[in-house]
This record gives structure tokens, C-alpha cells and sequence, in this order.
């Protein structure tokens, strides 16, 4: 297991920046849990406010594949450009759930998915991700946060 | 301008994670922007899946006092204890009108907020906080993420 640390995460977002500056996304969508403080600091540094968040949960079930249920309503109005993130595109099945659930919802915009982490059997490849992901990643976020 | 690193924020988050535990909050609502990093954090530390967010926009207008907007639909279902945290209550006329409405909404949810600043000039009160604001904080997600 692999700790991957806030100076980490810090480097890495600002190379995200960089690479999407130039989409100028107008909406921030961050995958829940794992996406959130990505969102969040990828929309201070891109300066974008409106910033929107998404839950999935995924059921177990003996009999077929397991199913993804996809929480909370994004409302992009007139908006073309969102830019969806995540920390880690691992099986890849939330992104491609919630990428399919989006862009069937939203014809006329144009999506951008970023990762900071990205395994080279995922089922969804993000258009922009950072580190190829070998092992198990423990996140700062949830190493250095305890009750 | 005082600069809040993340350390600081590590450490003061889970002073707050101590505070609420008792609590159990069974869902976190983050208000965006500045509230998202600290409903990530504080999700994995208290081991809440359900991550919620809103958003406000103040409206300044010549003729009469600034208007708050607030988008994003929460949605509690049947859960009974509700967590909303946000960096700072500054002038405490986002967290007021984010209370009102979501409180008018929800009227069988038993609501706490915490914040990690609190200034003592604010109209709204959290229930709990960390650090008395006395001047401009930078954070550590405004300064670290530049375009």
C-alpha cells in the first residue's frame, strides 16, 4: 500500500490544471467520495464556481454483475463544458456508470474526465489522468483523517 | 493575509471529526466551494458515504440588501441527522440562508454545522468551530492550485 501524500496530490492537481486549462470548463463534477477535494481544488485553480458532486453506491448481487445506482441531480443549463473528476479510475465501472448517466441526460455537452490515478485495466479511460495505478493507493484524505 | 496550510487544516478537521462523533451524522452536506475539502475529510474520518453538496451565489443589487441564490437539491430521504460544514462563518449570510432553507425543507432532520472560522461578527452561529477569524485566511486550496 502506497501513501500517497498531500505534497503528492498537490503536484499532481496543478498538472491537471494545466492540461485542461485550455478546455475551460464552466462546471466541475466530482465523484463522491473520492473526487471531492479534486473538485474542489481543481475549481480554485481553474476558477470555476460552480462545482457539483455525485454519488454512487454499488450493489452486490449474487445472481448478475454488480449494478451502480447514481445519487444527486447536476443541473449544467445552458453550460457546454464539464469537466468530471475522480481520484482514481480503478475498475473504471463508477466512471463509465456515471459518464453513461451524464452524457444521456446531456446530449449537447461536451464532457472532459480527469484522474489522478489510472489502472491499465479499467473499463473507462479518462481523457487526462496522472500516474498509472500498480497497487493499492491509501489517499491522504483517508490516512490522515480518523475518528 | 494569513496563510492556512494543510496541516493546519488536518489538524483542526479532526479536532472537528472528535466533536461531531457523537453526533453520527449519517449524511454531510458540503457548501461549495470552500466547504468541499472539509465534508471530503470529514466523511472518511466520521466513515459517512453520503457526501451532499450545495452552492450559493450572492447577487449584489444597488437598491436593497445582496440576495443569495442557493442551488443543488439535497436530498435526506429518511435519514434524521445531517451535518453541514463550510470553511468559515465570515459574515455568516451564506451559512444563515443555507440553514434556513434546507431547516424549511427538512423539517424532520436534526441539523449541526461546523465550520473550521468563525467570526465573532457573524449573523449565524455554528454549532461547532475551531479557530476565532480575525483577518483575510488564505487556504491552503486557494493558494497551492494556480492556472
Amino acid at each position: 500500500m502506497k501513501y500517497y501524500s498531500y505534497e503528492n496530490f498537490r503536484d499532481d492537481t496543478n498538472s491537471l490544471i494545466k492540461q485542461v486549462k485550455d478546455y475551460k470548463p464552466e462546471i466541475i463534477v466530482g465523484i463522491a467520495r473520492g473526487g471531492l477535494t479534486l473538485a474542489h481544488t481543481m475549481a480554485e485553480g481553474l476558477d470555476v464556481r460552480d462545482v457539483q458532486t455525485i454519488r454512487t453506491e454499488l450493489y452486490d448481487d449474487c445472481d448478475k454483475r454488480d449494478s451502480i445506482t447514481i445519487f444527486g441531480g447536476c443541473d449544467f443549463k445552458d453550460k457546454k463544458r464539464v469537466l468530471v473528476v475522480d481520484d482514481i479510475a480503478d475498475s473504471g465501472d463508477t466512471l463509465k456508470a456515471v459518464m453513461e448517466h451524464l452524457s444521456s441526460k446531456n446530449s449537447s455537452v461536451e464532457f472532459k474526465t480527469a484522474t489522478l490515478f489510472y489502472k491499465n485495466t479499467s473499463v473507462y479511460k479518462p481523457d487526462v489522468w496522472i500516474n498509472e495505478a500498480k497497487g493499492w493507493i491509501e489517499f491522504f484524505w483517508e490516512a490522515d483523517f480518523k475518528n
